[in-house]
């Protein structure tokens, strides 16, 4: 196996490209403030989108709390389009513009299942530091009745 | 890292779980037809809902085709979800039936990103046989204003 080249159009994104792990913690109005450790990868087989793979286990007990994944695509060099599924039945395309090392994203189309709860809106800002060795990231939510809000927040460290 | 038990909610699906590889043939009136080999992973974590990811690779030169990757959740005994999304900026949401060791999913929401191309309709059966050592599919596909047809059949193997 051999590492292809990344492809030209989604190059300026290599920044994201890599192994991610560290902390987080969640909170909302309906739930109980929670803490986390996070696992995600960036990464790429040469076409022009990056997959993009989460997960995250209770900072406690270990035991799997979130997962999510999905695809990066790069509309210019200032544009992207992030798509999203989880398994709690949600899933999200996002809008977003690129600023240097960061990802301001919108979700423009928010779907669930006939099982899912409701989500109505949801933002992420997306932000690795100038070496490029911290990955940082908030979101906001509104869901199941509630406004958009502060949901969560995590900083996450490139792993070699 | 020890091995989760399977959720009882989605235990009667287990014969999914597993890496299946093997080989797979497309067709559509807007393309020429072509064969892929494929790998596919069904997990889970201990969970109600199993991960799906797949990947595509072009039978003859080996540079990656298609990637699709969700999640598939148990609704009942009888019943499933499966959210679906694609590096191609499309993403879908399936209901389906549970019959034996099929399933007979019909995608119920089909989302696109500003880039992606159109995509009415998407049907999909997944069966694996007896044994449980061979994972068969078919989908059809109505996209690009073509009717709904037959697109994809593939023919995949238990990994060890």
């Amino acid at each position: 196996m051999t590492t292809p080249e990344i492809h030209p159009e989604i190059a300026h994104l290599a920044w994201l490209l890599g192994t991610w792990t560290g902390e987080g913690a969640g909170e909302y109005p309906t739930i109980e403030s929670f803490t986390y450790t996070e696992h995600v990868t960036f990464a790429h087989v040469g076409k022009p989108f990056f997959s993009y793979n989460q997960k995250t286990k209770h900072a406690e007990t270990g035991l799997p709390l979130h997962a999510e994944s999905g695809y990066l695509r790069a509309v210019g060099l200032d544009r992207v389009e992030l798509l999203n599924v989880q398994p709690s039945g949600i899933m999200e395309i996002y809008e977003g513009a690129v600023d240097g090392s960061s990802l301001d994203l919108v979700a423009v189309h928010i779907a669930g299942s006939a099982t899912a709860k409701d989500v109505a809106e949801v933002a992420r800002q997306i932000t690795v530091d100038e070496p490029g060795e911290t990955l940082s990231y908030r979101l906001q939510m509104a869901a199941v009745g509630q406004p958009l809000q502060h949901h969560l927040a995590a900083t996450l460290h490139r792993q070699p």
